[in-house]
């Protein structure tokens, strides 16, 4: 679809990490994504909105357990689920509050994701969810909630749980139509809920999909043009924090694939989002970004060269620095 | 939208009362609900759904509470938001699981319902969420937690907070075009998320809206032709529980508010079916049911006379039992 952007978003776009995730801080968190949105559409974008989950639904998942005597502690699945009515509602609101009165048709789809159980992903948890923990209360998480624990970062100890890739998009031909009808629509957030087909129908599945690759996947479902990859930083950087450090402004897919190759792009930071911009291309997309929400805009404008233009971008043709871009697809 | 029908299915359709609300007994009780939706798709009916959540809102909210020492607990709006999601996704999955392999489109449209802070629902809180308590417990509840409780059915005390009117569904557009097209919705579960207007657009409130006054709204706003409204008994009686009890099977909408009027159905069970049913009656809708999920298809079936259907039924015209029906006006 022409001039479409699938824009993904982190879970702590909404809530920081120096952040709890009280209501508050994530409807102001929220209304600074939303004018990103805006400035998207100023630009001629039609956005469909994926955004991640992870700070909320490891909340949630924390809840449900100092519940458990009162109340049954639903599977992950069901939480993935609730994070995509709460944060799709909470963007939805935030669209509408920074829209200065324009009519907005906005719309969160709840969206269910197909994995394959043969995925590797499934006898190797890897994915961090929720708070982290000292050595000694992830060993109590273990033996009383039978999580898998794993370290992370340095920073303590995090429930893992299995991160298998999408493989098809459920709910892709009705958000198409939607963003056929100009609507702004909000879908596949925390990744979707992950469902496998048992021969009778889908069945959810205790799992977190990434939200990138799922943004990825219905990208080149819909056949938008566009995936923004929206992060903490303006550029993506080879040899990071290196005195050879230097920041990507424009990079052709092959040459994004040699440095991923490389290890240039660790898999907790940039190496997801790399590769899910690999796969968009290769797929048929036609740029990817990878920005702040600040420079999202900036970053998809189609100007000759790399003047004035932030951001770190991904395109499908080899890079000719001396030459105008070529013209969009359409 | 002629053969649109909008389906209101209680909470407990999900959690029956004798349950404590496991993902086990959910999805049980869920894929009952949808051989009753592919019974009416069979009969050639559109079907726009709209769940309640009175026990998993109750449920949540709790977990919220035991978890507030570790994690910030969210408004009740977003508590409500996340039912969508979750309860939206367990509906996707059993109309998948239960339609024989038949490709369904179904989506969950995340719904938002405008209320006005005038309403006078704010100053007067009424609306039972969640579980049962003993009087001490819920003297212990107002102290520690601020809620307003009060006694119900002579069953213990629940929490109660305001349920303002449904002004307007903020997504009716997008239910619309999807049901044009043929997708099975989910929308305004437990009533929608109540948003008001405070001139820079939406904001979240405190509130439940009566899911049965939703799906009245929705099915206006839809121009839809019919509006089921779901319950435990396959009828609606007069005279109820003594020994005048008779069962109404077809009635026209002047006569069943004489009878609202009169007293004759209790607020805390058909009271607001059949105050739903009469305002969309008066607001152009052409049928109304309320009965229980496998008799559905049969009480909207276009027949003549009443041989061989089940359920109470309100038309808009008066009843005159000698003669056919009129066609539908589909």
């Amino acid at each position: 679809m022409s001039r479409t952007a699938v824009v993904a978003l982190g879970g702590n776009a909404f809530t920081r990490e120096d952040q709890r995730g009280s209501y508050a801080e994530q409807a102001h968190n929220a209304r600074a994504m939303a004018q990103a949105v805006h400035a998207l559409r100023r630009t001629g974008w039609q956005v469909v909105l994926v955004h991640g989950n992870g700070p909320q639904v490891g909340n949630l998942a924390i809840q449900q357990e100092e519940g458990a005597d009162l109340v049954p502690a639903l599977p992950l699945s069901a939480l993935g689920a609730m994070t995509q009515g709460q944060l799709g509602s909470l963007i939805t609101m935030s669209l509408h509050q920074t829209a200065h009165r324009e009519r907005l048709e906005v719309a969160t789809v709840v969206t269910h994701v197909e994995v394959s159980l043969d995925d590797p992903a499934f006898s190797a948890p890897a994915k961090p969810i929720g708070p982290f923990f000292a050595a000694a209360e992830a060993t109590t998480m273990t033996e009383t909630r039978g999580w898998t624990m794993a370290q992370d970062a340095g920073r303590g100890f995090r429930r893992v749980v299995p991160s298998p890739e999408p493989k098809s998009i459920v709910e892709a031909a009705t958000i198409r139509r939607l963003v056929a009808d100009g609507v702004i629509v909000v879908a596949a957030g925390g990744g979707g809920v992950p469902v496998v087909d048992d021969g009778h129908g889908f069945t959810g599945v205790d799992a977190v999909i990434d939200k990138d690759y799922a943004a990825q996947q219905l990208a080149n479902q819909l056949g938008a043009e566009a995936l923004v990859l929206v992060t903490g930083v303006a550029h993506v950087a080879l040899d990071f924090g290196t005195p050879r450090q230097r920041l990507i402004r424009e990079i052709d897919v092959d040459e994004a694939d040699r440095h991923l190759a490389d290890g240039q792009f660790p898999e907790g930071s940039m190496g997801p989002k790399v590769r899910a911009g690999i796969r968009f291309l290769r797929r048929g997309g036609s740029r990817v970004v990878i920005t702040t929400p600040d420079y999202a805009a900036s970053a998809l404008r189609d100007v000759p060269g790399l003047d004035g233009r932030m951001g770190t971008r991904i395109i499908a043709e080899p890079t000719r620095p001396a030459a105008p871009e070529p013209h969009s697809a359409g």
